[in-house]
C-alpha cells in the first residue's frame, strides 16, 4: 500500500461528518470504521431487509459499500475546501454475499488533482472467516472549493 | 431495440415474484413497472432515507436500481429452469440524483446461453421532467438447472 | 441520437489532424470515415497482422478502435484550445472480431465541462453483414488551454 | 500474491505457443517475458509506429497490453482442453504512456470454472524508472472443451 501525505489535517473529522451526514449510511447501519490517508474502511452487518432473493447480501449492497468505501478514501486526500464526486466505478462480484458481516477496503490506486482512481475490495465475513466477495475499480473527481456542507443548509 | 423472443412463456410472473421476494426492494420501496422480454423498468420514490449528505439519491441506490434492472431485464430471456447471476457492471453518474422519482430501464444489447449484456439508463424525474442520471454497461450469467427459489426454502 | 451544437467550428478538420499525427492509426491502416459532432466513426480493414491466436481481430485492436473513436466524438465538442484524453472505459467482447472490416461507432451520450462520457459499438462485418462485436462506455477528460499539438513539436 | 496450483502442468509451454500464434503480438513485437500460475508479464518496447498524437504509446497499445496479460494469466489456471475468451475489462489510464518500455503485470484476483477475474497492471518505464500508467479489471471466460489450436487449421 502506497503512503500518502493528506492535504488536510482534518482529514478524518471531515470524512466522519461527511459519512454521518449520509441518510441512507444511517437507514442500513453502515459504521465508518477506519480512515487513513488514501484508506477507508466500512462495515454493514446482516440484515434481512438488505437481501435479494436467495437471502445474501444484494449486489445493490455490496456495490454501495464500495461507493461509499472508494470515495473516502479519496476524499482523505483532497484539500480542505472541496466535495466527492463519483464519476464512475466497475464492479465483479466474485462470491454471494453470504455471511454475517460485509466490509468495504478501499485503496487509493492514484490520487490526482481532478480525478483519483480507488481499489474497493468487499469482503464477506461467515462464521468470523474472510472471504472476497467483490473487487472494484472506481473513478473519483475533486469538486475544488466545493465544501462537502451539511444536508440541512443544501436542501 | 432489439424484438426477443423470450424462453419461457412465463418470464413475467417469473420475475415479478423473484422481485417480491427480494426483501431489499421491499426495504427501500422500489417498484417493478414493466417486464417485456429483454427490457426490465424499475421505478423508486424519493425519500430522504436514500440519500446522501447533499440530499440526492445515494449513488448505491443508483447502482442498485441499474443492477436489478439489468438483472431482470437479462432474466426475461433466460429459460424456465434457470436463476440469474450479476457477475459485473460498470456504472457512469453523469447527473446528480436530484428529483422525486428514480425510474431503471434496462436493455438486453446480446443475450447468450451464459453471459447477458444489458445497458441500463438511470434516470431521475424532478418536477415531472426526466433527466439522465447513470448509464450502467453490465455483465450476467444464466445459472442454468437452478431456479430462483423462495428465500424460506434457500435460508 | 442526441443533437449537439459544436464549440469549435472548425472540429472536424481539427479532429482529421489530430487522427492524421496518430503513428498508431496509419501503422495499422485505419480509416477517419466520419465526424459529426457527438459523433465519430473509424474503419479498419482485416489483415493478419491484427488478428490473436484464432484468426480474428485481435481484442486490443477492437479496444484500440472504440477508445479512439470515442474520444474524437467526445474532442468534437470540445473547444478549440483542448485536448482531450482517454480517463477509462469499459468494453465487452459480444462476438468474436470474424470478417473483413471493422466499424466503431461513437456516440456521446453525455458532454461535460471537464468529462465527457461515450458509448462505442464496435461492429464486424462478414461478407458485407454486420454484426455487433463490442460495446463500451468511456469516460474523456477535456484537458483545457492545451492544444492537440503536432507530434513533431512535442516530443 | 495468491498461490495458485495450475490444473494442467503444461501451461507455460501452452500459453508461450498460444502467444506466439497471435500475429498482432509479433507485429507490435511484444515479448512474452514471465508466466507462472495465475500470473503473467508482458513487454512492450517504444517505437513510433504505437504512439499517438503526442508521442506517448497509444491507449489502445496500453489496452492491448493489459488484455493480453490477464487472458493469459487466467489461461495459466485453466485444464488442458480448455481455451480462453476476454468477456470484457475495464481499464483507467492513470499516467501518459511516455518512456521507453511498457510492461504488463496480471494477477489472477479470482479463478472460477466458468470465469475468472484479473488485475492487470501496465507500467511505463523511462530511464529505467517504473510508473504506473494504467490498471484494469478483466473478466475472462474458459471454454471448455475447446483447445487453443494453431490459426493454419482453424482458419
Amino acid at each position: 500500500m502506497n503512503s500518502f501525505e493528506p492535504l488536510d489535517k482534518n482529514y478524518e473529522k471531515k470524512i466522519k461528518e461527511s459519512f454521518s451526514r449520509q441518510p441512507f449510511m444511517d437507514f442500513i447501519n453502515a459504521k465508518l470504521v477506519e480512515v487513513k490517508p488514501g484508506y477507508c474502511e466500512i462495515h454493514l452487518a446482516y440484515k434481512k431487509d438488505l437481501c435479494q432473493q436467495h437471502g445474501y447480501f444484494h449486489a445493490g449492497i455490496i456495490g454501495t459499500i464500495a461507493d461509499n468505501c472508494g470515495g473516502y478514501a479519496a476524499f482523505s486526500l483532497m484539500p480542505a475546501k472541496a466535495s466527492v464526486l463519483t464519476v464512475e466505478y466497475k464492479i465483479n462480484f466474485v462470491a454471494p454475499g453470504d455471511g454475517e458481516l460485509l466490509v468495504g477496503r478501499a485503496t487509493v490506486i492514484k490520487p490526482g488533482r481532478t480525478l483519483t482512481i480507488c481499489d474497493t475490495k468487499v469482503i464477506v465475513v461467515k462464521n468470523g472467516i474472510e472471504k472476497l466477495c467483490a473487487t472494484s475499480l472506481m473513478t473519483i473527481m475533486t469538486m475544488h472549493g466545493k465544501a462537502d456542507t451539511p444536508l440541512l443548509i443544501q436542501k
